[in-house]
């Protein structure tokens, strides 16, 4: 026997309320007492009301649901960064009572279908990301947290003031004396280390000065292949005296292979990263990095986002940059003259 | 004019396959060369094929989605606990390609709708929350991670063996001689809070020892009122030698009550936590704290709720018990006898 739907109006009769009054109720909004809104509650819990979802979805078309696409959702909250970045999220969710969809991600497979969400944030946009690409592509609006690589389609972006920020620090270490500069960032696959070295390498062209780099994976937390990494720069660049690296792994690397080439941080090497963890305001010597606020950052995407899918919002045609700064430590200071050498 | 809509069958006439191989492909099911589920993919793109996910929902019923519900789910990255909980659950969604969605919290107001998920995990389900019971009440299937509390709707339960560890730390305690043990932890709104007052005032009975109690308020991250929770314990029961508390910001309220009042934890008074953190195994002295796996808990949470919503297992009628071990530290030293006072 089928089981008899209980329906709006069967919990308006027992509530002794208009439909649209217990709907109000049930929905938390409308004006009435907290004593009405609470008979409506009571008489829907005790009838077993349920209201059916996906009529609703269809009548309003939204889902109260935003979604959230990282390269590597579930390894992330390792990610002091990316654990950042979602609270800002959840901050902006959660004001307009909004729920957040963190979305399963494996940039090898398609998904089974576009997810159930009124739009999608994705954060840190690679090339090679199947999943990225598919969200990109499935009429969703979406706002990227950074800058999607060339080639992938275009969307709304609020970004760090990276530039800017790494700006600061070459010509902080030019003042030093810097006189032969290197770069270890991600390569094209990633939008943000095409920026970081389009900049590094015009900052150096300006300078007159020659610049090095290498080539890092994006995501890719193992020390021991950075150490390799800056180890191979450092025999073929023997002068370096200034590296600037893209995040906290690179640093770790990076301060083994200098040790081991007898290098000394901070004094005849400086040394900066271009994102802030709390780790590197504990390495020897601490290390100078930009604070890219990733919480502030999330929060920006939600509420874009939410503003874009209740149509309260035209999507911006430039990226939005928000300020980044640098945090000097002794690795590279920010104040006074360091005699290098 | 009305775009055409693409299916299925034109993916599949454009990667010259059959419907049902293109399905699987996009899916990531069913066995194919990997150049053939690339064709296809490549052909949906060029297509720009988009299923459509309310009618596969009205299909299939199922949206590949969990909710995960938390008292003040915006709030608790700061949380050891809950970050690794989530970590855990991310754990067991991603295995089964199966989104995460973060369920907007707000215990006072009801929620709009029925999220859509095909189930839901309750996190630490607390009485005096609203939305909790919403989704006990809502007919979605539920797992709980931890003990409801009495009064709460039935639903199968996932927790810590809580009781298990609390037995443990009181009997070393025993050992060092410990006459007047005190209990403070949450009230009869959170169900661990019950269960650990439950077995404290068990065993003090079974000892023949008098057992002294103090309430604090579940998710209640304030130190300052802790210290005055402990401080006021301590004036009533002076001789208090051992102090078990609920979690850590209940710790550092009692350490500075302690010394306050002249006490030397792990001397003359010991000293333990219901919930280790990584700050634990640095407060002076290091405190006796159990850990609750959180990860697995998590995991073991969404590993169940997808079997339920994917009708491959029946809901267990007892709570599942997970080992919860407890790390011994100098506040209450797990080996030799504290000479205490």
């Amino acid at each position: 026997m089928r089981r008899q739907t209980v329906t709006l109006k069967d919990v308006a009769r027992a509530a002794n309320v208009s439909p649209s009054t217990a709907s109000q109720a049930l929905s938390g909004t409308g004006r009435m007492t907290e004593a009405t809104r609470r008979a409506v509650v009571e008489a829907a819990q005790k009838l077993n009301y349920r209201p059916n979802a996906v009529a609703q979805g269809l009548r309003t078309g939204s889902v109260r649901s935003i979604g959230l696409h990282h390269l590597h959702a579930g390894d992330r909250f390792a990610s002091d960064y990316f654990r950042e970045f979602v609270t800002g999220v959840l901050d902006g969710t959660q004001r307009a009572d909004y729920d957040l969809t963190l979305l399963s991600s494996n940039p090898q497979v398609p998904r089974n279908r576009v997810p159930r969400v009124d739009g999608v944030i994705i954060a840190d946009p690679i090339a090679d990301d199947l999943r990225a690409r598919q969200l990109l592509d499935s009429g969703l609006p979406v706002v990227a947290g950074e800058h999607p690589p060339d080639g992938m389609p275009d969307c709304p972006v609020i970004a760090a003031d990276h530039a800017g920020a790494l700006r600061q620090i070459l010509d902080r270490a030019a003042a030093h004396g810097v006189r032969r500069p290197a770069f270890v960032g991600p390569d094209a696959n990633s939008g943000w280390g095409v920026l970081l070295r389009a900049e590094f390498e015009r900052w150096c062209a300006d300078q007159g000065l020659p610049g090095a780099t290498g080539e890092s994976r994006f995501g890719d937390l193992s020390v021991a292949e950075h150490r390799r990494v800056i180890g191979e720069l450092l025999a073929r660049e023997p002068a370096t005296d200034l590296l600037v690296l893209s995040s906290e792994p690179i640093v770790q690397g990076a301060l083994t292979a200098l040790e081991a080439a007898g290098r000394r941080v901070g004094s005849d090497v400086l040394l900066a990263c271009c994102g802030d963890s709390p780790t590197l305001a504990m390495t020897a010597p601490p290390t100078t990095a930009v604070d890219l606020h990733p919480r502030a950052l999330g929060m920006a995407c939600a509420e874009l986002l939410i503003r874009l899918v209740e149509h309260d919002a035209e999507p911006p045609e430039a990226p939005v940059l928000l300020p980044a700064e640098v945090r000097w430590r002794a690795s590279l200071p920010g104040g006074a003259r360091v005699p290098l050498g």
